[in-house]
């Protein structure tokens, strides 16, 4: 068995890891770390896991004893514990932000922090960087916005259909964290839809990273906080540059990109993705390719922001790394209703 | 005091005229009705509206003792019953899409029904045709995605500030209205998001005609039900034409467009709508002016569908045409939390 | 025009005092304060609140200029600054818990705190104390639950028909406030219901106090976290003594007891109380006066928790000292859907 | 493998059950049918379930080819196939309330139906009955309501500890199935809790006999809707006959009855059964065992009513029926948040 261990794991990403590992065959946990809950057993945070004998344990870097380590520790806490991590001869899948760019620069525009240890990662989106992320010793995993908006236009970039590009995402409320605060005080979110970071979210330049590898597509991305636990919802409106380009073409393209990827599922005839139909599940339901008579182009986007955005598709790496199924572990459907 | 009638009082809107007329010191209701609730009080339908005699009745159009008729009937059922109400001399507030459209073939297009009672109404929205609106017989009363679009774009297109608008917009569930069916079942809607006509909704034209009448901005629009019960959030995404213009030239047109207005709110300073500031009540709340870094603005704005985006804007009209003042029955503050 | 100080406005209750007060024809609101939010205009805390000038001040309590002032303060610091307010002339409305109790050991035991300055106040359910409520200086607000449950059993009480009550109530996540914490968190709250203080909650002994004044009938009361925003829905159950009561029966003596209150409905021919008929309003709805094989009898009640349970009573309760129309203010109907 | 049907696949529970059973390795699904959707992939109507060959076909039950048959059929429609599916030699597994009873009688005094073809089933509550089952060739899957409220309650009868219980349930909109009615329209449903069959409910009488094996007991038992979409949360109150007995007596005693069930899990130390820890799961958590001031005591349980509720408990007991392992496909955790 290969040994995994989860660094930050009282947070919701750590907690669906946990859930989600308990059904891969090929891994066991060797340890859970948290500061604030030392000694404590998991149920206690996560009161999902039942019959489980793990327990936080407020663990150096360099005593975990693992093959692989998840580290979901914030942006800025992940820079200092990484590098010490890879020394000790592990695999790191890190889910903050503190590894995503190319562009250091851009790190520090946008996190507003100081990067202090850049170390080369690959990105960990296996759509796209499949064979890095299987030599990798550390992987950045994706952004939950990026996910969903990335896999929704990358066809478009790299055809070269579209220059222009607006995101509007509507993202459940677990995207925000497990901390409590005003903003995602229920009596707050119920009933609402808010708008945010509405030109400033750092996860647009993390779009505009991927996306502008193929063209000069440029990026404009939105986010809104909708009562939702789970999911983010993309809606992508671009203008096609060639007018002649169909729907039908379109789903060509999109099926012929991903016709390798076991969990991106492209949606057709009329079908539009929901959050209700991946809910708790690993896939990325693709779909819609309308256009209207303007010439607008609408390709629509869902995944679960803790899965396929975050715990999942973490796991999906590991898998790779490891050379495991790609889909060990990750192959329940969602919840329905 | 004047006598109003409702037509078609059994659904949403038609309780929420009931709801807010109760606080119009000027009117009294002189009929409800319904040919489905004929003899049933009103609290069995309506189950918020106690302590009153008001009683559903099957009535004729022709019969309806009333200085002013709110016809809350559903698309196509309209056009069979304002002519003759009309001809018994009271004015009407049509809440349906049917007299809504300059050009009746955009109307039989969209609406795939024929027209079978042309007749010329004032489109009612009180922030552009208050002038007319005083001196007509019969109101279109506009639909509730119009009625946010609309505000929140108004000043672009007659400062020919925009080329192009994509509206995408995220409505309460008791839009699809009082029956019940697949897509407003509480299982599929909660916790969901969920695009629907995603190029096709008839309240595209509705909004195209209104912005395309100062300037040749083309309009697409997108809507998303979500979880809530009421409201309509509306992002507005566009981009500039003349780049010097900043957010505080924005300000300012805003302000002085809507000066007079006393339902339109602009917020400033950071401040975003949200749907939880306006449930209840009839303001429109328009803000956020951002524009980043690619020159797209973003405009947002919140309304509660069924008082600002139905039937507080009906009572607003009516307001206008009997000369009160116009937020007589229409002052309260919305519910918050 | 009476003048009105609110002291803590910064709470749910407080803005839902703002809220209701704008409709109150007979008193302007002189003062708003708030430690905390010193010298800011009230939109920024309550958003619905708009075109107000009203700005929070963090003032002393002998500095409030008020014929009439709510103390919307909590538990513990409202007895520090009541006595002061009372010597000033102004009479008191306490939405706290600090004045409920007719002795201070039960206050002392339940909310774990001296009570420093116990002073007579009148329990301010008008249902019961409409008298001593007209003639008192310091009115002690009822508790949200209490509000509910002691409406729904005051009969049974009173005509002595039960000796046991079993209440089960659920709650909307407002009765917990407006500080975030992880039990109010959205991803916590939605989609869950959860029980707590299930032997142990401080309104217990409140309802007891109030139901054990007519027999010595035993008060069991279990509270329940749901995922509403306002409202209580408490289902009481009950074992009637007198086997030969019927629900025909029950019926009169409910409607007899509340013949004059204007606030509670009592609902009948099967009609069962629901929290979407009460929201936003001031209305308490009681039916059911269901009894079942076994005996046992159901009484169901229905308030909103912000209004009837607290800011709506509070204004009830200065209308009937200021022997102003008892339902001025507080005349709206709830918001449905 | 062992080949397994479902029979009216097109509801929540067939669909639970496909959810489920892709995780079980010792099953193939043979046939899914559905009448209405005859010839329809299996996507059109669970979205959440992709990646699959499954179509719904329009079946006579002599023809399914099948080891095991689920009947995931309404009340009325199991009695008139499941007769005929058990010639063919499969075993059933019946859904429905159709053979729950021991008493024909009672069945048709609450069910309103006649009875056309009693057959001995097992009661398919695994706690209870797991001998039986094994042996069973049909099992009368319990109702979810039952589920929750006889594991809360099964020892306080079986010892005779109590002579009383009330039951408060309050469960997720899917429990009123796929159908969309009035009660179940979003806009109606959120932000609501609506007590329902408060005295009536058929479920009642299908916990007495259960809970009425081993002692006198009388239930008395009320729902509620709440706005969540999955789980059921009982609380169960009740007075010991024996003051002496207290929490840690009873924790004990519910340890050891519940010993060898895995999917039964006593809560203890203060923590209370929550729904949002065992949505999705087969778990049933039974926890609170307070014993208030007045000799009341409160028990929780919480399940997710279509999976121990419904379409886990089925599976479980196809596990027993085919002497697999019991938590095969079943031990998955729950969604949290």
């Amino acid at each position: 068995m290969t040994k995994v261990a989860i660094v930050g794991a009282s947070g919701y990403t750590g907690g669906e890891l946990v859930r989600l590992l308990k059904n891969h065959e090929k891994v066991e946990i060797s340890a859970i770390t948290s500061r604030k809950y030392d000694d404590t057993p998991i149920y206690k945070v996560h009161p999902n896991i039942r019959n489980s004998d793990l327990i936080f344990k407020d663990l150096e870097p360099n005593s975990l004893d693992a093959d692989v380590v998840f580290t979901a520790t914030p942006h800025g806490a992940s820079m200092k514990i990484v590098p010490e991590i890879l020394e000790t001869g592990a695999k790191v899948i890190d889910l903050s932000g503190d590894y995503r760019f190319k562009d250091i620069a851009t790190y520090e525009k946008w996190y507003e922090i100081e990067h202090t240890s850049p170390i080369k990662a690959s990105y960990g989106l296996p759509e796209i960087y499949k064979k890095e992320i299987k030599k990798a010793n550390l992987i950045a995993n994706p952004g939950c916005f990026p996910t969903g908006a990335i896999l929704a236009n990358l066809p478009l970039s790299k055809e070269k259909l579209v220059e222009r590009i607006i995101i509007d995402s509507k993202t459940g409320i677990s995207g925000g964290g497990v901390i409590p605060s005003a903003a995602f005080h229920y009596p707050t979110c119920s009933d609402n839809v808010s708008p945010y970071k509405v030109t400033s979210h750092r996860h647009m330049p993390e779009i505009q990273q991927e996306l502008g590898m193929y063209s000069n597509v440029k990026v404009s991305f939105t986010p809104h906080l909708v009562p939702v636990i789970r999911g983010i919802l993309t809606t992508s409106h671009s203008f096609l540059e060639d007018e002649s380009v169909s729907t039908e073409d379109l789903v060509k393209i999109y099926k012929k990109q991903y016709k390798d990827e076991i969990f991106v599922k492209i949606l057709e005839n009329g079908e539009i993705p929901q959050l209700n139909s991946v809910r708790g599940s690993n896939f990325a339901h693709i779909g819609c390719f309308e256009i209207d008579e303007t010439g607008r182009l609408v390709i629509v986007s869902a995944i679960d922001n803790l899965v396929k955005g975050a715990s999942g598709q973490a796991i999906h790496n590991m898998n790779l790394i490891c050379r495991f199924k790609e889909d060990e572990g990750l192959n329940s459907y969602g919840l329905h209703p």
